[in-house]
């Protein structure tokens, strides 16, 4: 099969580069890294094998790049406007997109963009950066779970999680809700906490009262999936991802990352429309809505936005 | 009357020194201030007229000090535990003791540690600051409506109103809850808020975000007051406190000048108490809750303290 890579970053850039590593015919669209990796290639620095593509198949406009079977989209959700140009050279009757991006609603909207198409949710649990050109730092995890959405080719989303296994990342196939709404229990609180307390994932949950935020908040997405019919995401799941996260080596997530290098934050897909998704079947996600208008307030003043002058 | 002021800072500093430049008999301790206040005075620069005590009654023990027919206690509540030792030199039989503090449950408290005193609560609307010695500055505001508790003796309570009103303050005598709740409804969305943005009331309420975070939390006061059975304060008491505010100068609140200036905060009785009551009636103050503990992580973070290792 053959694949291109959208959004060539810390995770659409680990798992293609993990896919053309281990033989696959992998196409990447990069923008600003273009001419450096057209140099010196593409590195992943990684304790699962550090290793540098070569002869990497790199494209700096979408136009030039090939119909592939297989489009991985690892764009950041601010960008998502993007795709109606990017994604459909690369479109073939049959191709299968693969979403491996935070938060909840963006299947419905590409899918709107796109009806005809084969659309999947990947789910990474993977701990990784890209702050220099050319190179992906992967520190931890990496695991990717993959969720058909509505009329979802499910033998080629198969033949990916197979491709996936070949090239050495543990992989599975899941009920596409549960996936996603597993997915928001680590990312709503851990994302927009680290923004808000300014502090790493150990340091919330080195302090009795921030671990205790940590978790009331696990405890609304939980029962916000339940309100929503996804009834397998439970507290239970809630508490196994702390006891994760203790695990883990001290981690600043990707929203953290982009509020320090004053970039937009995702705050739409990870809280806006999951906050709006629990409101329409019934469920008010109070402390969710409290951490998006801080997170609201907090990035217009780190881009600099004079704030728009507002009736309560 | 003989007055006697605890906790001679913004607020028992300038209520003090009111009554004493009117010409009541009022006694005060001061801690690190007493030399600088016994060689200069006590000034109040105010909008109101700005004026300075020469001749102060001022003391560094409450041992030295008269016996009072009021005792205005103005200290910061996180020196409550403080009160068993400095208050009883000042108490004879009849003494009211009018707590003008922040928060819910002090005079439940102060009640029983002195369970036959008379106590009232005092509600002040004050934007004021004490930041160096023996100089109060008011900015604006500065009403104080007075509450009975328990058993008071009301009738000395109206004389004291009519005392504050004699020093050109503008007093009110109200029920003992609706007063307590009704400052709530601005204390703790903007003490807290302020300290969690970084921010002044003025850009709390410019951005549209932070404006709707404010009010949802005096919402969730008012619902707390409403369970604890103070209907009196509904919403929109709460949407009149922000049209107030909007009009205020741009100000800082008490718990982020002491968060700035590094010393510990209010949290237990603006915000542990005031949940716990809420809880008790039947009604969880999520939003709070969040604040309550987002605040405890920022406070060991500013004073130093190591978080104590913690499950969640």
């Amino acid at each position: 099969m053959r694949y291109g890579i959208i959004g060539t970053g810390a995770v659409g850039g680990y798992y293609g580069a993990r896919l053309a590593h281990a033989g696959c015919d992998v196409s990447f669209l990069f923008h600003s890294d273009y001419d450096y990796v057209r140099a010196h290639g593409l590195r992943v620095n990684s304790p699962a094998g550090s290793f540098t593509l070569g002869d990497v198949r790199a494209f700096s406009s979408p136009a030039d790049m090939p119909e592939c079977d297989v489009v991985i989209v690892g764009l950041k959700t601010t960008n998502e406007r993007l795709l109606p140009t990017l994604l459909p050279p690369l479109l073939g009757p049959d191709t299968l997109v693969l979403l491996i991006q935070n938060g909840i609603g963006l299947e419905e909207d590409v899918q709107r963009m796109f009806p005809t198409v084969s659309i999947a949710a990947g789910l990474a649990f993977i701990c990784s950066a890209k702050t220099k050109p050319g190179v992906v730092d992967h520190f931890d995890q990496g695991s990717i779970n993959i969720a058909g959405y509505g009329h979802c080719d499910m033998d080629r989303l198969r033949a990916v999680v197979a491709d996936f296994r070949k090239a050495g990342v543990e992989a599975h196939e899941t009920p596409y809700g549960e996936a996603r709404w597993k997915k928001a229990v680590w990312n709503m609180p851990f994302n927009g906490l680290t923004v808000l307390l300014e502090a790493r994932t150990d340091e919330l949950l080195a302090d009795d009262a921030s671990a205790a935020l940590v978790r009331d908040l696990m405890y609304e997405v939980t029962d916000a999936a339940a309100a929503c019919g996804v009834e397998t995401v439970g507290r239970a799941f809630a508490d196994k991802m702390i006891s994760y996260t203790r695990s883990m080596v001290p981690y600043a997530p990707s929203m953290k990352v982009d509020y320090d290098l004053r970039r937009p934050m995702e705050i739409h897909y990870l809280y806006t429309r999951p906050i709006a998704v629990a409101r329409e079947a019934g469920y008010e996600m109070k402390r969710m809505e409290m951490l998006r208008d801080a997170l609201i307030f907090k990035q217009r003043r780190s881009l600099g936005l004079s704030a728009p002058a507002g009736k309560a």
